[in-house]
């Protein structure tokens, strides 16, 4: 568990991309920040006051969160400066980076001298039981794609928020590090030990009230050759109730896998829910998410219209749309 | 790669259950192994020459392996004994104990001193990359099971042999620790991490000779929720030409998982398949491969016969009746 609330470290992120998950934290957990740090030279912004070290400390921050991600991977000297400066004020860092924290030895130094955490969220600080496949109470949805990045966590991120607006009990459950770092806790589950997966995934969604929905990140693709293990470790250990597909239809092939064409939906839909019922017998798939971001608003509606009619399921782009009628179907379920 | 021949520890193994690993170096590689040492009160005996680790060294001995599961856990004080002294006489050790080699103060100071190697074939001792998903020259088949534990390893072994009898070009490609001491090498899949899995089966099984086969031994079940992760990540790594279902009859239920009923041959073979094809379009199912260790020789014919019919496919108990009908299938192929 991360210490909220959070000031966002934006260094000298090139542009708006590169700082996405300090965009995410701000997006979805806008209490968790009081602000943003950044250096000479940024291109980014989350619109959050700019705040110091010092203000941000002053004003209640806990953790210096790195959101952005860094070029060339290595964590520079002009980042090192404004994080052990963090460390001497009292704040624990939080970062996704590949490059971890804990192997810099200034930092670690920093760190023991002056009580703060550094949590590298990339990497598991527990140890996951084998799964056990026994039944938990409570209720489970799993996003699952077409092709990895097609938009598994802005969905599931945005399920529960309509859920919760709605006056559902929903948890959102984070299987990757942005989706960690934007709520502060999590499985890094690229990096948990094969064995250990669908246990971590068990661990992560727990027995619940039985009228509570977790929404489970999806990762990965039971079409991309290079992660569906990870994919079938989520739909096994997370034994979900609910399956909602996750497209981006503008994808020439599999993202990183140039030989490898994209599924269509049915394919998903008919590949997903036999192995889905191995855990679960009940489980449906109660919804399409489409990532129309490549297209016109009239191109997108008229797609997800065809969507809609072909899968007989309510299809939405929850960015353009929210998860509303998602959230619908989840209460009908 | 793990210097042979081999001297085989068997300890104080209760029974010759406990020493299977040494049983399979027996089977598989005899020519591997030179002679047995066994402790007081030991109960196992793989029918090799009992020798001191003197008499084995000078013989050539270069490894001794630990060909038996310890009870509770902990490399006892008697093992030990065995062990120091063998790394003093220069021999490596091998080991797929949970508790490593590594982790004994004693052991690595006395390898460090003699020069010798701790190999803990549990743990990889190689980065792997992420899979790329591009096809491979050579052939490869995999074995899928209805469960684990019901025969994949001996399965492939049995095919590897039948093959090289034939005049045929193929290699037994371990995934597990077993697999990994008979033959020298391997991937210990079960504790790659992850993001590495296929890749680490890419890696094992790299281009080869057209007309040379890969027999990778499987791992887990699609239908085992605690596993059927690493199992995929085997079909698509592998991209398997042929597969072969693995089935034992008489389970009750799914290995630890009581409430789990086991698929049919049918409900494997229409789950893996179509995931299969994903990675490598011209994969078939080319047999099927029964332990009939609790049924008579009758019963195990008569079952045998069924499965034939049903499936459409050679159906052999390759302990009873060698692999040499799944060989014929493959050279059909």
């Amino acid at each position: 568990m991360i210490e909220t609330p959070y000031l966002l470290f934006l260094g000298d992120a090139p542009d708006q991309l590169a700082a996405k998950v300090a965009q995410g934290i701000r997006d979805w957990r806008p209490d968790n920040a009081i602000g943003q740090i950044r250096l000479p030279g940024c291109g980014a912004d989350v619109k959050l006051p700019d705040l110091t070290l010092a203000e941000a400390r002053e004003k209640g921050a806990k953790t210096l969160v790195v959101g952005v991600a860094n070029r060339g991977g290595i964590i520079s000297a002009s980042w090192k400066k404004v994080l052990i400066e963090a460390l001497e004020m009292g704040y624990d860092i939080a970062s996704g980076l590949h490059n971890l924290l804990r192997d810099e030895g200034d930092l670690v130094a920093a760190a023991q001298t002056h009580g703060g955490t550094l949590h590298d969220v990339r990497v598991p600080s527990v140890g996951y039981p084998i799964a056990s496949g026994v039944k938990r109470s409570g209720k489970r949805l799993l996003a699952v794609g077409t092709d990895c990045s097609v938009g598994k966590m802005y969905t599931t991120l945005a399920l529960d928020e309509a859920m919760r607006k709605r006056g559902k009990k929903s948890t959102f459950r984070a299987t990757g590090q942005t989706g960690i770092l934007i709520t502060g806790s999590g499985v890094p589950l690229d990096a948990v030990i094969a064995d250990f997966m669908a246990g971590s995934i068990e661990y992560l969604t727990p027995d619940n009230d039985d009228d509570h929905w977790d929404m489970i990140e999806g990762q990965g693709s039971l079409y991309h050759v290079s992660y569906s293990g990870v994919t079938l470790a989520l739909i096994h250990g997370g034994q979900p109730d609910a399956l909602v597909i996750c497209h981006e239809p503008s994808r020439p092939h599999m993202r990183g896998l140039p030989g490898y064409k994209m599924p269509t939906l049915e394919m998903v839909r008919d590949m997903a829910l036999p192995l889905a019922r191995v855990a679960n017998p009940k489980c449906e798939v109660i919804g399409v998410s489409i990532n129309t971001q490549h297209m016109s608003e009239d191109e997108a509606l008229s797609y997800l219209e065809g969507v809609e009619k072909r899968m007989g399921l309510p299809a939405v782009d929850p960015f353009r749309q929210g998860a509303d009628r998602l959230a619908e179907a989840l209460e009908a379920y």
